[in-house]
């Protein structure tokens, strides 16, 4: 057996997320089913760096799997992607150690967040940016995210009901950039809690608005309870773009 | 009764084009059940500058229809759009006098095709760019482009078939722009055959990868045979951008 690692994009729109569900479709069991079909009926369990949400997207999500056919590296993109709907694509796949892990050997994320602060709607970006038909300060927005970056507690920002008992995590960047018309959030750190990105940009749009002063954002963090942040922004609008390993 | 005239944008991928066909899901349908729904049963028809085949899209179609509802002008794209599906909204609408015709009265058509010429697919723009996976000479193109300017016989650039008769049209512009990673063209006109853009940028397309020299399109112009121009491109890439009414 050899421990194959590849990079996974995929549009979360038709999807329930990335893990199985009974009856549900999944990106995991896509991918499943097709390494089911290229290694002639042999099952094998892929693990990704985390799950996503139901229509949350994946630039670059990172998976390993065991296999005991010995296809060429860089044929095995190829190899899947014939197999995989046209919602998913395989776009770098290697051998790997077989002590590697997607998840638990992840030292850094990075996610992004697309909004689209118009007055009117863009049909072809539904799916795609969060639209928010609001007057916002962008300025006050890049302040506020300021004060997200470093080691907090994050447990404000995260959902409730997780098992999760350590809440601090590390934020390298949280920046906002304005990309043509829409509003892009930038998020790097050493990990992310449950909806914790979405809970952030919630949180930040409401001091766009005007709701929050930019250094609220200090008291949310410390008050440590989720009924201090923002509303969670939606799924469909978010995108694991890169999953960063120790060499 | 008034006459309203609209102005329209859908995402054509979940649609069997614009007209009405029985037990197919259009565009047509769509807004004239909408429409019902408003005007409480009674039945509109619903008149665009054109059809639209499967899976194109529209940035800008124009539509009449005659109502006897006095809802104020800029109400009506409200109205509309609260019964619409979320791959159609209407973007504007104004009453007009009662012999304005969306298809008879149009001028002047732009239309816009999107290709992709990289070689790693990209899954979000499947439906809306033409992935095309090839070594490609932009200024070749842009060179061939200019050959399909002005007032030709463009019945090599028209799906077989067709009943029109005067295939004589004038294009005022044609030209290719390099937008980010993807190829635009832009074609205006007085009117276009059908499966004309299509096959016009098939055609370019061939110029690009050497298959044709630019200059050889005059002589697809000449011949008048469908038979002579390249591919019809796929309808998933192209969109009607704008038509143009007479003052």
């Amino acid at each position: 057996m050899q421990r194959v690692k590849a990079v996974v994009s995929y549009e979360g729109t038709f999807f329930s997320g990335w893990q199985k569900q009974p009856g549900k479709r999944t990106v995991q069991e896509e991918i499943e089913t097709a390494l089911i079909s290229i290694q002639k009926g042999q099952k094998t369990k892929v693990t990704a760096s985390g799950r996503t949400d139901a229509s949350v997207h994946a630039i670059a999500q990172v998976i390993h799997f065991d296999t005991s056919l010995s296809i060429p590296a860089d044929k095995w993109p190829k190899a899947i992607n014939s197999k995989l709907p046209e919602d998913i694509q395989i776009k770098e796949a290697e051998y790997t150690s077989s002590d590697f892990h997607a998840r638990f050997d992840a030292v850094e994320k990075e996610y992004r967040y697309r909004v689209l602060p118009k007055r009117e709607k863009d049909i072809f970006r539904r799916n795609t940016t969060f639209f928010y038909p609001y007057p916002i300060e962008v300025a006050e927005i890049k302040k506020a995210a300021a004060y997200l970056k470093g080691t907090h507690d994050f447990s404000s920002f995260c959902a409730s009901g997780t098992d999760v008992v350590n809440m601090v995590r590390t934020v390298y960047k949280a920046e906002v950039l304005e990309k043509g018309d829409e509003l892009h959030f930038i998020f790097r750190g050493n990990g992310f809690l449950y909806n914790m990105v979405r809970i952030m940009v919630g949180t930040l749009l409401e001091v766009g608005k005007g709701m929050r002063r930019p250094e609220d954002i200090l008291e949310v963090i410390y008050t440590k309870k989720r009924s201090a942040a923002g509303k969670t922004a939606p799924g469909h609008a978010l995108y694991l773009w890169e999953v960063c390993y120790e060499k």
